[in-house]
């Protein structure tokens, strides 16, 4: 059914776009299509993904999800920045930090609880998890920013390169820890059952190359078209530009993490439910995050790996909830609920700047 | 043989401070008085609550200990704030999370370690409040602290307004998940024989209800004294400002805690005993304090809930080192001790402020 | 082997360094020649407390390596202090604990790991250890930190003598737990066998106290002469004091615990391992650092307990890392790898300052 609705929102958004992006029809009503129209695509993009995964076996398809689970964010993200908004891209990233940590775990969390008094999943993946989001979001954003302040301008971006490579390293490395010497080192007895269940690919490994490679095309152009609207809107809604980045576009680029985890969650999957919002974090923080450093040393405007204050702030202290409420392996309503509180606390505090 | 000391502290006390506060004697030795005397009524107090919460069922008295337990600080900090004494009060706030987590926890983890080698307490308890810790202290205290900064002033009572209402709301959710939907469900085995034993309430609720609401009255009465003398204080002794609220005041407001924390040490029953050191920590943090910013609205001078950075950075590292020892539901002296040098490096470093 | 290599390092080491110190030979051969030879001298001093450790039998034995584990370190922060160099000094204390959390710990994990899949130490000691680096550098450094910036430059000398007394307190007190109040109360099984195997000293007791006499005489002597070099090798090489101090002091003064603990590693004995690098870093930062600070009060400058902010925190988050990774007991080459990556992080950042 959830199908039907996105291919009805791709069919209506996507001539409306390229309409209303050619005939200049208002900034507000074009910046909702777009974002509906992307998030349309991301689950397109999303199932081709899946499906070309099944088809490569575990280690390839690990890769596939690790590098095409966030293109929408990455298309997005590039161009702003060959926009030169520099502030957006860091909000955007800010925001797929804290909206995967605290909005998609806080939302699984506390409506799988409301259905299951206590969910558990793999101690050991959090804790791998927990000293990952510990490297890669508090050693490699805290040390640029505290840094930088005492450093002369033109070494900022030596350091965010050097830092920007060993993180992409660091998560490669992951990848190959997890797909390759120590896979189903730690698994529980129940999973592994589970892992026997052959999974059937929803379309053909062509089919899949073809909707991934349109998908992405279609987001390259709406998200270019979308960039361009962010002035407009923040000055007609009295948003900021960093509520903008941290929230609205947080959530456009993420909101097929977010119904799938939340779905898995009530199915009391949890063990996924984890790894899609955790997974997806330490993607936003391991590889897009730093890849757009790179990308940005080819573009006029380059972006050193230097949050604002408040974002730094916020990403560290939902790195910290984080750890502390799945150091357990377990959760229930209220730990959701603590997860989403704090997400509202930022989003005030983010709205009022 | 305590509560008679109480009462005669109470009966002595009381008429002294009020000869003294009409006759206007030496602001020091009432500083003194004043301060006894509370600590007497609070021990009054306590022992109603107690009795309300035994007749009243575990629901009832839950909830009862939740709004009473802080109730002599509530009602300082009432009167301190419409003398428009803002830094005192988030001082003394600072004071009782810092207090309780490192002073009344330190003595009773060392005390208790040296009666016996290792204590136990109930793991998933800490686990549950290093959460709500994380989530109260650092999340709802470093957000406004750190956005702040960057902010309008007019805004900052707004996010203040805003973070002190998700607060008290959650602080509601979390005792309607311990009281009612995980009510025993993360008990040990032992644990649930001695939730047997029927206590028997010491005095009728009629008696309880009187004892409250007098001794209520009198601790309104001396606290609004109390307050007028810290500035004479202040002078004649050296000490600051904020020594008197984060050491002072604090030890005061608490001494109740302090001692049946370290009683039930004593007897090995550490689950209480960790329970009343972190329950009133988040009691503190999570209701006294975001009630006193709205409680500030009907005032002259409001209250932000912007700590200076000292404070902040007391009660954060407070939190850390707390959720470090107890994450393993185990205490010894050296554990107990550490806490207590931790409560002595801050004193200095507020002292000398 | 690698004895035949130290002793051959000093033959050669100590009067090339006592002929170029009076010769007036280059500063950057001079500094290489002495750092080799401290290398080697440590190495001595290593094997002879060694010695005496198993002499004396475990408690004084624990007492001689608590004591004399660092005291290269110490003789060479003396020097410096002594020559007016606190920069240096702080950088040097702030490079031993990230070094032996990361660069030993890390090695040590990642060798290992590429041996073995997986390799547990006792979790008790890693917890144990977790609350001391919590207290020892978090709370006794952040503290004086956050306080020294709103207070009088006067007190801050007396906050830091003070913090610095407890320091050292708790560090005899964490001592005093561990070699006789909870001696084995927290051992493995396996662990009580390995325990028996009765080690035999290497070297006899007098010969060993005349070796650690010797060595130490030389290292003070080298140290010295070490410390006057430090601007010139700065200058000609394009280092900063800090990458000096943090770097490359750090590792010299560290070097036999780096190989000890690898071997250990190697050899799959991970307690002892993970014993060297976190005992080493609860040594510099509660031991060595407050006695330094202490010593200080007799030179011409003082040296508050105040670490610039970079310093800072990179040792906060080493500590945060560290303790994150070693929470479960288990270690394997991906955390090795955290740890090692989040070195290269720092270390990028100090050379760029």
């Amino acid at each position: 059914m959830g199908q039907k609705i996105f291919s009805a929102m791709l069919m209506i958004g996507l001539p409306v776009s390229i309409a209303g992006s050619i005939l200049h029809w208002p900034s507000l009503l074009m910046f909702a299509v777009y974002c509906l129209t992307i998030i349309a695509l991301a689950s397109f993009m999303g199932r081709a993904t899946e499906s070309l995964a099944i088809i490569s076996g575990p280690r390839i398809g690990g890769l596939l999800n690790a590098t095409f689970g966030n293109a929408v964010e990455l298309i997005i993200s590039i161009f702003s920045l060959k926009a030169g908004l520099v502030g957006i891209v860091l909000a955007s990233l800010t925001g797929s930090v804290i909206g995967n940590l605290l909005l998609v775990s806080g939302a699984s969390f506390f409506l799988g609880g409301i259905k299951y008094k206590r969910q558990k999943f793999n101690v050991f993946d959090a804790r791998h998890n927990a000293g990952l989001l510990t490297f890669g979001v508090l050693v490699a954003f805290i040390i640029p920013e505290v840094f930088a302040g005492e450093m002369e301008e033109s070494n900022q971006m030596v350091m965010s390169t050097g830092i920007s490579i060993i993180l992409i390293c660091l998560y490669l490395a992951a990848l190959f820890f997890k797909l390759v010497t120590h896979r189903g080192v730690y698994q529980r007895k129940e999973e592994s059952f589970a892992e026997e269940e052959t999974e059937e690919a929803e379309w053909s490994k062509k089919w899949s190359i073809m909707v991934l490679a349109l998908a992405t095309v279609a987001v390259a152009y709406v998200s270019e078209n979308l960039v361009h609207t962010f002035e407009d809107v923040g000055n007609q809604l009295g948003w900021s530009e960093l509520f903008i980045g941290v929230i609205i576009v947080a959530i456009v680029g993420n909101a097929a993490e977010h119904a799938s985890a939340i779905i898995f969650a009530y199915k009391n999957k949890m063990d996924i439910a984890v790894e899609i919002a955790v997974g997806s974090t330490l993607q936003v923080a391991m590889f897009v995050a730093p890849v757009l450093v790179l990308v940005s040393l080819l573009f006029e405007t380059q972006m050193p790996l230097v949050f604002t204050l408040p974002e730094l702030v916020a990403m560290v202290l939902s790195v910290f909830l984080m750890i502390v409420i799945t150091n357990d392996g377990e959760t229930n309503w209220f730990e959701g609920l603590t997860l989403l509180a704090a997400y509202l606390v930022m989003g005030i505090g983010f709205f009022l700047l």
